[in-house]
């Protein structure tokens, strides 16, 4: 079976590594014959082109591997593979959490899969035991630390004090965080996946605008020092339910209590955790990035490909997005206390408070009127 | 497709809950159509029978569930099924890790296969993502909290400071421990569970009297005070790992450092991890034991037979059992203290000392040497 590979970054690179390698390409025939790469400089293998025409109009390629990342032209890529009667694989889950339930569709008619294994948890096996827990039952609920970025962060401020800037920079050197690091540390990057997941287990299309999502940018030394007082451990959670009627489905930083098995996910691990009718609940936790956690996601569902163990995907509805029935103690740390006062239940320093418990969705709509940029803002599980 | 169900205990009656409910009868198919049970005051159900003949006889079942748990008459009913053309779905750890490899080179020969998700780790899908890694790589190494009547009496030791026996009547009254307990609190079922993710993962038929195997039976609430004032966590683990020639394998109460994902894996929740090349390592956390959980694992082998997933079963070839290569530091609580003298890093109290690193199978020589029955011994890991 022959792939198209488009891009050959991190992540394109380990995809070849390992279907190069004799296992895979021997016992399974699965084998890479053309190499979408962006520049001359990247032209460092004969099955290199800078013609993504050679992948799309070769009938002899059956399936194509996205891993270039971004909007464009991954999108238009990607709908004309499956216009081609190819099917697809994708790691490119910012692309995909747009385009999900339109791609889902043109692949469909043109019968074709599109499976998107490493878009979510890079290396976890999340959307297979998604999908295998769904043939027996629906998934209720689920939550995530999606974004490996900010555990890093989160994990190398509560282990040594430094602050924010200081531990996004040694995430940068590490190579963990990006130069442009928005798209983890405001959230948007773990709401992408909980878009994804929510695709997933609950058929629903959602509005991306709908998503609460907060990140760590504002994040303070001061915020981890209560954390480790309070006995709790700080990290960014993305969490979908159905509730029937609606769907709530958020990222926020929560402080989690320390015997909760997340408090535990350290560095830049991810972990997803399912909660179903008679499996209850189910947790994952592994490599959320790094060039062959995601290739081996990736191959994996070329592998399922192979094997035709897919159909095409499940029709998805829109869902309206509603956090209102989502309620918990808010912890806020802002220039302008006062502005909370109504619901205030303890002052823990001038400028930090708790709040009363209260709906997601109405903190929410108070933090976003203070006009404070500057604030931090987390959930508190738990008692 | 028709199932004969053996058993109708805690696993067997939360398989005909989940069968009997509409999504897997009306789009799966699958029927239990009888039940044997051991006694009339179980004859509870129109399709109950205390007649096994009439499960093994009936050439309209393809599919035998074995739920009845321990050696015989278990072992001769699936060898039965097996050799009458039927699949056959087990949850029953003890027998089949006496007779995996006879009754998968059984199942081969009848070109049928032999299934053991429920086995291992209850509702956690381990052999099926065990399955889905090897496909890609081989596994190198595993390690599991495999039991979960342990987990529980260690959690609560911890929580309460109460003594072993105590928590162990309070796991019992929960029925989260067996009135007799032994298989449990010796670490035989881990040993069990141990074995049966060796074959799967290394291919390998490990001579079981070989597995290094220590329980919690003497351990005593000094022991968990040692642990928190060193910031540890008392789990018991399994372990194994290929080393080529031979393999390790052994079952030990350890002492994690409380950054250890495991450390936190609580009450009765079992883990189970799986390293290899590319993907690294992969946490599967979730329900060990209980009704519905286990049998959504009998549930799934099910359909994985239903939906023709399966090949017959690979073969496995005896593997030497060495733990001359696991090395460590161990905690040894002994009124014979004196007798490891000369292994002696540290004396903790009058009864208790750590080693210095040492293979685990010399530490095991000189437990076993001293005839200590109320010798506690644990590992610990890391720093």
């Amino acid at each position: 079976m022959k792939i198209g590979l488009l891009g050959h970054g991190v992540v394109g690179s380990g995809v070849t590594a390992i279907t190069d390698s004799c296992a895979v390409k021997r016992v399974r025939r699965l084998e890479v014959s053309r190499i979408l790469v962006k520049d001359e400089a990247e032209l460092t293998d004969p099955r290199c082109t800078l013609n993504v025409e050679e992948i799309l109009q070769d009938p002899e390629i059956e399936i194509v591997a996205e891993c270039m990342g971004g909007l464009e032209p991954a999108h238009t890529f990607v709908s004309r593979a499956l216009e081609a009667g190819k099917h697809v694989v994708t790691s490119n889950k910012k692309m995909f959490a747009h385009f999900c339930p339109e791609l889902c569709a043109l692949a469909a008619e043109n019968g074709v899969t599109i499976r998107y294994e490493a878009a979510v948890g890079g290396g976890i096996p999340w959307m297979a035991n998604l999908t295998r827990v769904k043939r027996l039952e629906p998934v209720q609920s689920f939550r995530g630390i999606f974004n490996g970025t900010t555990n890093y962060i989160l994990t190398r401020m509560e282990e040594t004090g430094m602050d924010f800037a200081e531990c996004l920079n040694e995430a940068q050197s590490l190579g963990y965080a990006e130069k442009n690091p928005t798209d983890d540390i405001e959230g948007y990057d773990a709401k992408y996946k909980a878009a994804l997941t929510a695709m997933k287990t609950f058929g629903a299309e959602p509005d991306l605008d709908a998503v609460i999502t907060y990140g760590i940018s504002t994040v303070s030394s001061k915020d981890l020092a209560w954390a480790k007082e309070n006995g709790r451990s700080l990290k960014l959670i993305a969490e979908g339910k159905d509730d029937g009627d609606s769907i709530s489905l958020w990222v926020m930083p929560v402080f989690l209590s320390k015997n909760d098995i997340f408090a535990n996910v350290r560095e830049n691990f991810n972990a997803a955790e399912s909660d179903s009718k008679t499996l209850g609940k189910a947790v994952y936790i592994g490599q959320g990035a790094g060039s062959l956690p995601t290739a081996h996601a990736v191959v994996q569902d070329l592998l399922d490909i192979y094997v035709n163990q897919d159909a095409v995907p499940e029709a998805m509805k829109k869902r309206t997005v509603y956090n209102g029935n989502i309620s918990a103690r808010f912890y806020i740390r802002t220039g302008k206390p006062e502005l909370f006062d109504a619901v205030t239940e303890q002052k823990l320093a001038e400028d930090t408070l708790l709040t009363k418990e209260m709906p997601l969705s109405e903190a929410d709509r108070m933090i976003k009127e203070s006009g404070d940029a500057a604030l931090f803002a987390a959930m508190v599980a738990g008692e």
